[in-house]
């Protein structure tokens, strides 16, 4: 394939491929939502060539027959370099460990949430964090006082711990307390907490809205930011459901993310809210540092930092066809990818197809890093 | 006031006069349920002579005004010795502070009980744990996670902790491990924990047997009593409500328990679940300890070990009128009480009237210790 660029007046910059640790592609199980060929069209598009799908599908990823069956769904249908989480069930903590290697960690549900998999016996949560082998990523969605109880247990047993989507102010200030303590946590955000607040609640709808964890007050909000230091891992948790689905009663929770985070992170660079920096270290160093994953050889995305427009209503590849942020103005979009040579996005096209992507923890040798200079910022590449 | 002793027979037991650091007397606000005059009472027919009395009544006690209440209603009719909790409430944390010299401690209510002074926000908990004196105790009720959330902010803040009526498996088994690690948490476990199980709820009855923590499984039970070792107190929980009010649809949550904690410690003496020392120091030691409480001069019990009856359907003193384990068959009774020298309670009969009790946190100097030989067993004392 061959490019030749129609942009010479923009500055554009090269950034690592963006790694995406929470995911959920809805395959399988409700491919009406999404499914691996759309949700990796849908991360390359958003300038994310690696992602980690969430294991809550239906079947649940739970043992080794249904990460068979989703290993070979994406493989088939993926777009975009991918790992696949197992999930903590009450009955799998001495079976699932033997499956770590291949994995791109374990997650546990331990509040309420779009989901079979919870767990609210702190017995189960420590076979679990006890059982998981340590150099295996172990990601929870502990909300509130939960991230405190997890946080606690996992000390006790002295294991890391990621904690996903952290929203509160409360959450961020004791994940701060516990890392000043030297607890081994990590923890990530997602735009939708960084970027909507309970302002948005009554234009998005009391149905649209929905997500979890809620979208929370200006507050705690202004708490997130104010500990940006404290935020290892920029994240989206991609939920995925239809438009008609959002709009009914008892809509389900979550929200589209992947097509829109890498806008919206370059527009708070515009804001002097982020630096370019923050982005890299965030959404590609620490996610990779954090879950082990390779580097993906001459990978990297080409940003348009100048170009200024409005979300709209529904990002083109997404099954999902809304997004909370329409009608968001920004500044700075996604021009081009390139996914281990190949050129799998560029202005609007995804040009790769499904099966093209490919499951990191397959990858038995250590790729080549980038090459020198690629992490550099320039102008009108080429 | 002389007792010719009418037995000669018995092995009577000399121990010290007991201390029960959770203890709901309802007064102010709900006097038909009990109050420090019926409470107290039942506490010395039950071998107690020190409680603590909780601060969830109506009006709540949470400032100094509502203290100053309940230390009048307490000094006037109490019959044994006492101290006042007093309640964390959202918006106290920086006024109770200067209040904790006059109270038994500060009552963190962390999950839904019987009360209006839930709090479910970490940066309030914070604020708690930070203001309230480290040399003061801080007692919370916190179940299951809610054991480790609690348990983790403490040691974030480095402050000792109190956790109330552990019931469960997972909440031993937490604090067992937190005690492992060095973190200064203490705990207590209620009879009716101890003594009754899920297996218990059909006789109950579905309202009657309603109490928070709820009756656990045999499977949690057995595991407080593997863990004797890591509880610290014994404590009743009393919390008496009417028969009528027990009976009906939405019954409140709690038991009566100052009558029979005793007999049915000293029954499991007989069954060799226990020793006196156990009682002794779980019951006596620990609480003094843990709660700061100042000698009770010339205070003892005297316990009859070989009584033999059936607890019946209603115990004499408290106003309750019911109690979860009429119909038990125990070996052990109180047979005398003493309290600073006088004798409060002897084969039946309480002989102190309400205003005799002390608040133990208005004794500027130290009361004389107790005499040599006063907590070693003897038979047939007169
Ligand atoms: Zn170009
Ligand atoms: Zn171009
Ligand atoms: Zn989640
Ligand atoms: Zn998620
Ligand atoms: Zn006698
Ligand atoms: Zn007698
Ligand atoms: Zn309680
Ligand atoms: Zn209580």
């Amino acid at each position: 394939k061959t490019h030749i660029d129609c942009i010479t007046s923009r500055q554009l910059i090269k950034l690592p491929g963006f790694i995406d640790t929470h995911v959920h592609v809805r395959e399988p199980g409700a491919t009406h939502k999404e499914d691996f060929s759309s949700c990796t069209a849908a991360a390359l598009a958003g300038g994310v060539t690696l992602i980690c799908a969430m294991p809550n599908t239906n079947p649940p990823i739970i043992d080794e027959q249904s990460l068979q069956l989703v290993q070979k769904l994406s493989k088939e249908n993926a777009r975009c370099d991918y790992a696949l989480y197992v999930g903590a069930s009450s009955h799998n903590s001495s079976v699932i460990p033997e499956l770590a290697s291949q994995t791109a960690g374990l997650k546990m549900y331990l509040n309420e949430t779009f989901t079979t998999l919870k767990l609210d016996d702190l017995t189960v949560w420590s076979k679990h964090l006890v059982n998981w082998p340590k150099k295996y990523p172990l990601c929870v969605h502990a909300e509130g006082q939960t991230t405190a109880a997890i946080l606690l247990l996992a000390n006790l047993h002295n294991r890391p711990i990621h904690i996903c989507h952290v929203a509160r102010k409360e959450e961020i200030q004791v994940i701060k307390a516990a890392k000043e303590k030297g607890m081994k946590v990590t923890c990530e955000v997602c735009p939708h907490h960084l970027f909507l607040s309970t302002n948005d609640v009554a234009h998005l709808g009391p149905t649209k809205s929905q997500v979890r964890p809620v979208l929370v007050s200006p507050e705690d909000q202004k708490a997130l930011w104010d500990n940006l230091h404290v935020i290892d891992c920029f994240a989206t948790d991609h939920a995925p459901h239809t438009l008609e689905e959002k709009l009914s009663t008892n809509a389900p929770p979550g929200y589209p993310g992947l097509e829109t985070i890498l806008p919206l992170l370059l527009n708070a660079v515009h804001e002097g809210r982020l630096t370019i920096d923050d982005i890299v270290t965030k959404f590609y160093r620490n996610p990779k540092r954090i879950f082990n994953l390779p580097e993906q050889w001459n990978t990297y995305v080409e940003v348009d930092m100048d170009e200024e427009w409005v979300i709209p209503d529904a990002m083109p590849y997404s099954k999902s066809k809304w997004t909370p942020f329409a009608g968001k103005k920004v500044r700075g979009s996604v021009h081009r990818v390139v996914l281990r040579g190949e050129v799998a996005y560029v202005e609007g096209q995804v040009l790769v197809q499904p099966g093209y992507g490919q499951n990191v923890r397959n990858w038995k040798t250590k790729k080549t890093a980038l090459q020198p200079g690629d992490l550099k910022t320039s102008s009108a590449l080429d």
